[in-house]
């Protein structure tokens, strides 16, 4: 049976933005499992499966149903072992977790605030109403206001990449020679701003914007099946 | 045949302190190998075994020389397959390079600023002179200079060590439930500090320094073979 995956979407039904959804994206088309998208407003979040999970991504396969994209990824690995490993062995389990932290500390905040008009403006009005009562309580300040800083705070944002731009000297994936999970972990953040804001967060001679690009070339071009945010 | 590890020491030839020479200590305990440590002063650095690597650690196992930390890490991984692994795998060790990286470029300039003059003031006084000269060059001032910003940036480094502080209410080591190299590049670095200095870089009650003490007592408690600076 198809799985399905619960995946975030504004007015366009076609672009899944949520980067957690796509971490799981990238991970089900890593495994070779066929699924299908099932589009899900923010508004309608909270009664996914009868809302046992209260957040997107979400999954059903079969009679089984995850929630929480680095579960998932757990899930997959280990009810379809026969398929190409998203970790690599425990090691790989293990560190993905650094990545995880690394990627959700240091690589979200500038982008979900940098992108977050972006994604308002992009989404119908109920949601619209929801995004903005939920994230004014988050930032304590008109959305309106949260990006207003991105510009002033680009060059620091990407000097906080310097890890992984420095680790792409030596391989080109986080995964090694080819990507695995932590590789999409820390792509989906920058599919979130490509898919949902014409904002360049990197330059294009970055070794990071190579990197991001190389992973979007991957599994048939899976990233790119949802075009550059206009 | 004993391995022998060339180990950066200064006037106490029992005190080694260079943080990538305990990333490989850590490795061979890890790999229950025995080895010689070699007291190495700055000066003596270059003539190691001919001079063929130009930094330490460098071990020699028989007829083998290998330099660089990582280097020597993948060499043990290599040769002594049977041995506990050091990085669980391809993906551990791939993600190992990023942990590297970010160790590096996130923990080493503070605690290497933090603690520079309790280094030199811990070294004979030729390898003083050589490390007054390297430094600063490195610095662009005199290193009595450089440590002075120290308790203005300690909040701000600490912050930087969420990622790990964060992964570690999900697992108790980078590597998992146990230690892989991964922890003891991270924990080599404030084993560093430690060694050479009594400055309190972190907070005893912050979770990166209950794992750093987890890591002291690894390998019947190798990390506490040396006593914390006094």
């Amino acid at each position: 049976m198809t799985i399905l995956l619960y995946d975030l979407v504004g007015t366009d039904r076609s672009r899944p933005f949520s980067p957690h959804c796509w971490k799981v994206a990238f991970a089900l088309a890593h495994k070779g499992l066929a699924y299908e998208s099932v589009p899900t407003p923010f508004t309608a979040v909270k009664g996914v499966e009868q809302g046992v999970c209260g957040t997107v991504p979400v999954i059903r396969d079969g009679e089984r149903v995850v929630g929480d994209s680095f579960a998932i990824a757990l899930y997959l690995e280990e009810t379809y072992p026969d398929r190409p490993s998203l970790f690599g062995g425990e090691g790989g389990k293990a560190a993905a977790r650094f990545i995880e932290r690394w990627s959700q500390l240091t690589v979200h905040p500038f982008l979900g605030a940098a992108v977050l008009m972006d994604i308002h403006d992009r989404l119908d009005p109920a949601d619209q109403a929801h995004f903005r009562t939920t994230r004014e309580a988050r930032f304590g300040k008109p959305i309106e206001e949260v990006p207003v800083g991105r510009d002033a705070g680009l060059d620091a944002f990407r000097a906080k990449l310097e890890p992984l731009r420095s680790m792409l000297s030596v391989q080109p994936f986080i995964g090694g020679e080819t990507a695995l999970f932590s590789d999409y972990i820390v792509a989906s953040a920058f599919q979130w701003a490509r898919v949902i804001s014409p904002y360049p967060v990197l330059a294009a001679d970055d070794p990071v914007a190579m990197w991001f690009e190389r992973c979007l070339d991957l599994h048939s071009g899976l990233g790119r099946s949802v075009s550059a945010a206009a």
